[in-house]
């Protein structure tokens, strides 16, 4: 599938006639679609959907088809994106100490499992500068207090721009973002939460966990909002305990699980698979 | 959803435009599409779609769908199916001694989760005779052994063609059919097996199983084909299993399993969601 | 196993030689242990372990075991409990207006997965009267509301003191117990939350569920403590659940959780394989 | 627990008495057990058990608890082996050209997941060279065809026993290894194999998978034994796929179940919870 295409996620009010006007819109223009799947939400009255075809014989030249899709869209009060396969969006992997997710990130970028590029790594703590470096990427340690944290968010947004980020992934970031920061990225961090949200919301989840005595573990990747771990849910697993897994345990599974479903969740949204509306997600398969 | 809707399953060689095509038949006759999935097999170069649309306001009446659609279906060469959401299917339950799964199946007609009718349960045992009465449908004993099978399937045939049954579910019937039987009812045959196959064909899954040492047991629903347990699989799922667990325990186990993936099977076939090609299937979500 | 077996369970502060202790005094007196597991809590310095062996060729009578074992017990600040197999418990199944989990139960009961009596059916509506009475148990008929609550408490706890009942079984009762209820029944009721508990406590999981986009939804089976849903848990499962799913599939889903988690959870208490300590438990397996 | 620990897994005929005479020569000798599982087969007539227990405090110094235990074991035919926590299993992983594995090991490695060290990478192809050297281990190239097969596991053995290993990993080595190596390292050679085995043996399993039209793929870590890929399983898993899934997404599927059941099943032997008898294990929890 070396041929790019082009991906449009929309979503407008439910009418007759969608599929037919987006699908006609594609074959009119010569268009191959090799993926596209709809989603009717009867509650809210919408209607989502993600449709992919080749570029190759396609008649429109890239830069009009936003503008040709825009005058079918405008009529039907739709919000749309339009994706390029071969423009790869750059991605900014935020740590602190713990290093599996970043590890596991860095394995599957090498295994081409995700097709974007990671110039940037930041983190509060030096410990990773090692492991960022010898995958490549600059390495930004941006230590974080109480007094600093404005400031240094704002060294930071300067960093996302400078290098041209599309998406942050919080890999264990640990640190609470400001909602100034959070909007002028909206939609586009990801975050991996170690348990089964909407439970055990805040720090340690695991001890949180261990105490109320679960026998199921999760973990939930989620795009951050501004309320403390209840933004839009992308993915989320768990993994069965006993009796027999005390805390360092639970962190010892936890971490296996977190870092499938961070990658899971990366993956989807790197694919434009992901439709956000409300605090809810559409993921297209 | 109340409102009666039309259900068309279509396959054919991809090309372009398919989408635009069977949407714009839709589109054009005033329907309103509740559920469209497509999915492209690139390997096999086909092209398989489930649409479904509300009957009001559609301006066809039903009996000039089916030819209307043809004229569309030719020239593509494709394969397809109508179906009207108010036509219930008929099932025939095939049962041995063995009563989880139709136990199962009753509670789940009763709740309403299968939008279908149970006329006629046929058993080679009387064991269950009065779950069946007892559920108001038909109960057959017919017995069957090496020499009788051949002339008690012509009876199990006309009894079927008498209740206009559609779908034959083998709910644990322990006894393998015949060729010409099979091709009678080709695709509208469910089994039950109780492993996850390929592994574990035949006999007595679950001793082969313990046999083995594996640590998960599975079932698997599949439509029945000449090949013993061979057919396209429509779904499966497994359990954790460990030492501790004997074969009478890999068995009790086993039967929630089955119950679950045969009513999971049945359902998406009451719904019109599986596609089947070469040996594979699409179970449309 | 028709072999009658006795089963010890057995907390106490973790000391040297505690399995020697114990499993002396089972083989001093004979006995052929067929389950012994041993869990030590470090973080709460407890032992605690199950152990059942045959009476048969047991040199103790059994009116002798107890009092045998406490000299043993005592200078270990030892809590247990002794149960001899062949003595089932009685079970009373609370039920509101679902059937699903009741239906589940009494299949169970009839395929012997339950070795238990279950002579008491209660409910505050009448609609499952039929299927109690043709499971051969009482059916009561309680009606409850604000005003008339406590009053009716006592006719129930009347009614499962005249049916020698050893444990409550809420499945889908949707009632709140009072304290002093619980209180007399600690430990001896079993509660099946439609909801991976934490999450979602209280009223309408699914609904909650559904409003928080979650991608998987469980159930957990747990004992009945004065405050709601937070008592010590038994077993909990999940499902995979996507945008498709609105909330009358998350609840269509869950029925088929809440019957296996509740199932299981049951079957583990008849079996003497829960230790509750804390708000926790061990389920030897 | 920097405390270290001894543990003796067993397995004998089954008698009465067992767990008392185990116990009872760990606690006449001072020791404090920290973790004690038995399993009974009733099927196979053997008791089994794992136990461990502190070393500080114990009174019989380390060379002599094998004797003295061997009192013990004798009478009761026992099999046995004795392990101390602070002697550190020498593992060699064999690795082809995939790394995904070997990436996982290394992290764990690196995590302290795993109690051992990792002297010695063994590979038929140079790829993953510089990997392992990073990882600090020693890298022998030894390619493998036909002819040279028996001469080159002579060389394999002879770097196994050059560098005293205890444990080989085969992590995707893709190679069949001759019955008289096996022999050599019976039940010390651990295998990924990409499939829910007994599904699927040999070659190319994701693409048998993918023509059977499964709906779970699975994968199996077991000792290695001369007949392919029939040895005891130590542990599998699995993972959901669907038509959407064709054989590079069955492939990348895999991947991440195969380093996570190989590193679970690697663990538990470093753990020493493994017991194999005939072609079955017991993984003690």
């Amino acid at each position: 599938m070396t041929n790019p295409t082009a991906t449009l996620l929309v979503s407008c009010p439910d009418s007759r006639g969608l599929v037919a006007k987006i699908a006609n819109f594609i074959y009119a223009n010569g268009g191959n679609i090799i993926h596209a799947d709809h989603h009717t939400d009867f509650a809210a009255g919408l209607f989502l959907t993600r449709i992919e075809w080749q570029l190759d014989g396609f008649n429109l030249p890239r830069d009009l088809i936003g503008p040709a899709f825009n005058a079918i869209a405008q009529p039907l009060q739709a919000n749309w994106q339009l994706h390029f396969s071969d423009t790869k969006p750059r991605i900014s992997i935020w740590v602190s100490r713990q290093d599996h997710c970043l590890f596991d990130l860095i394995w599957r970028h090498q295994a081409k499992e995700f097709d974007a590029e990671v110039p940037l790594i930041i983190s509060n703590h030096p410990d990773l500068k090692d492991l960022a470096t010898q995958f490549g990427a600059e390495f930004a340690h941006i230590p974080v207090n109480k007094d600093s944290k404005r400031e240094q968010e704002a060294n930071q947004l300067e960093l996302l721009r400078q290098y041209n980020i599309d998406l942050v992934v919080l890999a264990k970031y640990m640190q609470i973002l400001s909602p100034e920061f959070i909007t002028e990225f909206s939609k586009k961090i990801i975050n991996i939460h170690h348990s089964f949200l909407p439970a055990f919301v805040g720090a340690n989840p695991y001890q949180q966990a261990y105490e109320r005595g679960v026998k199921i573990i999760g973990a939930t990747a989620h795009y951050v909002t501004s309320e403390l771990d209840a933004g839009p849910i992308i993915e989320q697993d768990v993994v069965r305990v006993s009796h027999r897994d005390d805390v360092a345990d639970l962190i010892r599974k936890g971490k296996d699980l977190e870092r499938m479903v961070l990658a899971r969740a990366v993956r989807s949204h790197l694919q434009n698979r992901v439709l956000v509306y409300g605090n809810r997600t559409v993921v297209f398969e």
